[in-house]
């Protein structure tokens, strides 16, 4: 079975990570979220891509989720200590991802290639495709202006109300290599528990990409378990935007482009209100803890798509 | 007594500091190479200025002399492992400061004006002026062909024959805020015991600076020891340009430049020969081993000064 996977930040790593544990290198493509990417210092940082990456390289940081795990701090230490902002967590090692990366644009490369290289370093063996190499930017519209996705996510620590989103750029990207073509072949779409608004759209306004989605099989994952994100923004966003937050409320949000939902066990009293939304519910355990509860998860979801779409 | 110190790396580094510790922080101006600046991973690297800050700071790795005391290398090792160059030494502190000054060299903020507010944040006292706020670039001409300063010395470990140099920028630049000033309040003007060739002659090359110069007494400290340079390529450079390596090539250089001339006690047999290309030669222990060293190094140069030019 052909999957590919749409992943933001930490939920989406963790269950593309288990639907790597499973599936063959050539049975998975994971496109991820770049609207998060953003100059500093310098240098370019894709926050989305480096989480997937390291999560897939068992690099990353068991505690956070995001960040390399075994990580020093002595670089912005350094430049705080000269007035240098210390809002975004750079971390040493994880430096290193950006120097090179920031190196080899600079030398006219695009990201893709970039990532197939340093995947390939780090032992990753599926496809990790940045949804785009041309520069696409999230703004998020919120009482206090329109703020950069940094600015708003790490810098105000998502406090500002949101009243909408765009995805600057988004309409004149042009999907990376591989994306269209691996949706084309898959036998279905795992939209992965990550942020509905800020996440999943800006991979959905790349074109092609949600024509392409919506002509596949697709099932999501909910990022909404018992009213709260499991992390990150995604239930503040849904209330401020005049939306209570629920599994129902993005099973709304994605109708027309998943048929399949699956919601975690606690909230198993919203099965028959999504069924309006779906053509079947999954209900289990969604919550992962550990790389064994990813990959449970990625089986369940599998499971369900061949008992569904098949 | 006021004082104009011209600067390179580690050496000159090691006799301002000496400076640093008798003069005033009114009465030292430290004018500083910024030929070997380049951009490596997107960063604007000054090494020259780090390592003269640096050491008046007290953060100078007291084994090599360049670089951050209590350093880790983090960064380039993940950098390195992704497969980028490895060559040039960045370590995770250092890195800090390239990161903070690329960030305000892209707000347009000066160098002069980041170099002031990096040594106010580190506790330096001394100015610390970049020989200018536009880029000057040392280009080695060599046997094989032309190198960016850092390429040949650093990448190339000073392997290739050199053939010349072009300080490339340097006729059209500026110096910077505050150079030309000190050098016409100066009582004196000291050329550190750095690299006649390609730390010197650069800060010359920028207009009105020679002139200025030569307006002013000034005495020079012999980099080459013995027929030796205590580092760095000096010695080298000199064979190569088809000058015999000594004290008295160096003399020969800064005729009509400097007017005093400071040997080593090794090469007291120079002073004779020396004395046709000068009016005062001191021989003396300028060998800078310890931060006491340097401090009495400076006093010998500033008796040598009060006691013939003033």
């Amino acid at each position: 079975m052909k999957i590919v996977a749409l992943a933001g930040g930490v939920g989406g790593a963790k269950l593309a990570d288990g639907l790597a544990q499973v599936l063959g290198p050539g049975d998975l493509t994971i496109v991820v979220n770049t609207g998060d990417d953003f100059e500093h210092f310098g240098l370019h940082i894709s926050p989305d891509l480096d989480t997937v990456c390291y999560t897939l390289a068992g690099l990353a940081n068991p505690d956070t989720g995001w960040g390399r795990r075994d990580e020093t701090w002595q670089a912005i230490s350094s430049a705080a200590a000269l007035g240098g902002p210390a809002w975004f967590h750079l971390g040493d090692r994880d430096l290193g991802t950006h120097l090179e990366r920031t190196r080899l644009l600079d030398a006219s490369l695009p990201l893709s290639k970039i990532t197939a290289d340093f995947c390939t370093a780090w032992g990753v063996r599926h496809a990790v495709l940045p949804m785009s190499d041309q520069p696409v930017r999230t703004i998020v519209k919120t009482d206090q202006g329109e703020l950069a996705f940094q600015e708003y996510f790490v810098r105000q620590r998502c406090e500002p109300a949101v009243k909408g989103f765009e995805f600057r750029g988004a309409s004149d990207a042009v999907a990376a290599p591989g994306v269209l073509d691996a949706l084309e072949r898959a036998d279905a779409v795992v939209i992965c528990p990550s942020n509905p608004w800020v996440s999943i759209s800006p991979i959905l306004a790349i074109p092609g990409v949600r024509d392409a989605v919506k002509r596949t099989p697709a099932v999501a994952v909910s990022p909404i378990i018992g009213g709260a994100a499991v992390r990150g923004p995604a239930a503040k966003m849904y209330a401020e935007m005049g939306i209570s937050p629920s599994a129902l409320a993005v099973a709304a949000q994605y109708q027309g482009l998943a048929q399949g939902f699956v919601l975690d066990s606690v909230d198993s009293e919203l099965r028959g209100a999504v069924s309006r939304y779906m053509d079947c519910v999954l209900v289990t355990h969604t919550l992962m803890q550990s790389p064994h509860d990813r990959k449970r998860l990625a089986e369940d979801v599998l499971d369900f798509i061949g008992a569904n779409f098949q």
